[in-house]
């Protein structure tokens, strides 16, 4: 891991998504379920899983949900419903009501606040078939009020189309309604288009490889997306306080997760910084994902040395992580400085692996800078607003005129006459009314 | 203006973005932009707008801001700067606090709420200059606490490349801090990459023509951009109740804005569909803009019979318009049913320009079906959230074993090791604690 100072560090890097070829095979999957429908589906299913299904396989049975609960250990079920719990928690405190403030010339304006209808949640197969990700993306619509909850995944390759348990129990979980063994660009177009078989939804969420993640963005606007995830990234900002090895061991862990992954460490201590260096080398040697790990480390992995825990904070708004643990003296101190970090872990104890699996707030974060002027997933990704304007009598006789005024000036004579049409006809006929 | 049987429309309609020489014109001046900066936005000013500046122009000065409320009617000062306090008002009633749970084993959780730190706002130029619309960008962010508000606005073309003094006063009433006098994709790029005058900003909002809609749609990433408004569009649920004049007026002021509009009436009442039709006729043909309102009517306009009101919200449901006004006896009682609608104007005097100008709600408001999943533009918007996972010793030591299992779960193992490495060390050095 090389330790640079602040200057030979480059804060912003670009990820590119996807060559020409894959965006072609992506739009012409899009477009042949859109026109065949179930058809098309099954035809993907067949050639990219090597599964063969009829339409009414698609769709996972209460049986098969039933089953997975005894193919998977019960201190699994115990520490899965543990984290479910929490992150309910978490998310319950973010609902929000309908409003409406109410004018003393007897108008109304407010916001109406609804959950989305339908959502879809895509579920990555194999390997990537995390059992924490269902939680996080089903459980904050799920708080929404989101009726309609659909889970699309991929068979298992060849054999009987089996999920696996440890996704369904999950599932099942977190509140999920509807799961169908259907995977990659043909699942996302039938979640946006619809099927005989699958309903159309309104929002598709939920990670994906890259061509789940070009399907989705082929889709958007035909429905709402989640934003497209880029590789991980952690940032520790740590002084001599901090133990070295609980820092190498965070920045492993995101490491651990992808080649393209980033662990960063900022210090204002050469010193920590040469200890945490080799506590990375020491851990790496032992870690079963070493090879990914090391990779991450050498291509992305840094030690950046700033003059200051100050000047480090500023070195983190700069790099918008992901993730961002803050292990010095006193962390609180610091929160008022930081502008720009997805989640913000605080002091020793808030090892990144806590919130990705059990403390409550959502582990789906903006990565690749965007948590400048983007969120973690939470209930509002799954709420639409309406505005509502009750206008009385009273306030079209009062403010007609500076409304017409408006209007005419932005050359849109059709909005003054919808006034003005009204200002005739109840100025005329009302009572206690002085402006017309 | 065609009347119909629902079963006889259909409720959705896709609208395509542009060709592929529009994004290709499109993607060769984002990318010049990005590469040359300052040189290529000079270039293209020239090449679009015929107007030749320095660097050093590109700012509008504050003399000019100044000189502009000169040249405005002071009735319009005063207009606009009433709707200006609705407006900020309304938004104001949506700030939210930063938050945090106070766990019983000293953890904190929450959410930080911050506003973005720079927002650019697109105004057009031209006919399609609205003060109203600076108002209706400007003031959410400004609301939000973004301490940065940019404009952007393309030069008089030829001339002495001036810009309206109805949007500079619209842009000083809401709250802008830079204005630059640079339009089209051009000036989208060096909002998103900043050029040596123009420092790059967070989000890019506010409407633009085809060349603008599509650069926002390409620096998507690397910041945050608003939707994409597609044409306006108005539905009115009306029965026999509602004056067939009101309502074709209302019709007419969206029809008015552009040939691709849509107004749309939905009624039970075939007697009063007949009225409002003659009524739409008469209306249209005093219109200043009735090439536009009738075309507008003719391609997209229809009255939608239907037989009962509850049957019509079922078809405003599933248009989700962007403006819906519901004129019926006791509308309240709908409220509850109403599931898909950007804006819901209720009752004979919210006239939709009462929303366009002036009550406070915002007038940028998804379209195109896409209020099913979106919202209307408001303080959100212009706001972002980090979470924040204070975990205590306690905490950690207690559910330390939950989380370790479920990262093994996942193949993780680094994820696992980086709690367990605490709970070895703290667990051993721990005193009241029975989990190690």
């Amino acid at each position: 891991m090389k330790i640079v100072k602040v200057e030979e560090f480059d804060l912003r890097r670009e990820v590119e998504y996807g060559s020409a070829e894959q965006n072609e095979a992506v739009r012409t999957i899009v477009s042949d379920v859109k026109k065949e429908g179930d058809a098309a589906l099954l035809r993907y299913t067949e050639k990219f899983d090597g599964v063969c299904l009829e339409p009414a396989g698609l769709r996972v049975t209460q049986e098969e949900l039933q089953a997975a609960y005894s193919q998977v250990e019960p201190s699994f079920v115990e520490a899965i419903s543990a984290a479910a719990a929490n992150i309910r928690a978490f998310h319950l405190r973010q609902k929000r009501n309908s409003w409406m403030d109410l004018q003393p010339d007897g108008s109304l304006l407010g916001q109406i606040i609804r959950p989305l209808k339908r959502v879809g949640v895509y579920v990555p197969g194999g390997k990537a078939a995390y059992p924490s990700s269902v939680l996080m993306n089903v459980i904050p619509a799920q708080v929404a009020g989101v009726p309609e909850i659909v889970m699309v995944t991929p068979p298992a390759t060849g054999g009987k189309a089996g999920i696996d348990p440890y996704i369904l129990v999950a599932a099942a979980e977190a509140g999920v309604h509807e799961i169908y063994r259907v995977g990659g660009a043909q699942a996302v177009a039938a979640l946006a288009y619809g099927t005989d078989t699958i309903e159309p939804v309104d929002k598709i969420c939920g990670p994906g490889n890259i061509y789940v993640a070009l399907a989705k963005r082929e889709v958007y606007g035909v429905v709402d997306i989640d934003s497209i995830a880029g590789p991980s990234e952690i940032a520790v900002l740590a002084d001599d306080s901090a133990d070295p090895a609980y820092v190498a061991a965070d920045l492993l862990s995101q490491a651990e997760h992808d080649e393209m992954a980033s662990a960063i460490l900022v210090t204002p201590s050469e010193a920590f910084a040469k200890a945490c260096q080799a506590e990375v080398e020491r851990q790496l040697a032992e870690l079963p994902r070493r090879d990914i790990a090391r990779a991450s480390i050498r291509d992305y992995g840094a030690v950046i040395l700033v003059d200051s825990v100050e000047a480090g904070i500023g070195v983190i708004n700069k790099l918008a992580p992901e993730h961002f643990e803050l292990i010095v003296e006193e962390p609180m101190a610091y929160l008022g400085l930081i502008e720009n970090a997805g989640a913000i872990f605080l002091g020793p104890y808030s090892s990144e692996p806590v919130g990705d699996y059990f403390a409550g707030p959502n582990h789906i974060i903006p990565t690749n800078g965007t948590a400048r002027f983007s969120s973690p997933v939470d209930v509002d990704d799954f709420i639409k607003k309406s505005s509502l304007i009750y206008y009385s009598k009273e306030a079209l006789l009062q403010n007609g005129a500076t409304i017409v005024e408006l209007a005419r000036r932005e050359g849109l004579e059709g909005h003054a006459r919808a006034i003005e049409i009204r200002l005739l006809k109840e100025g005329k006929a009302g009572t206690n009314n002085d402006n017309q």
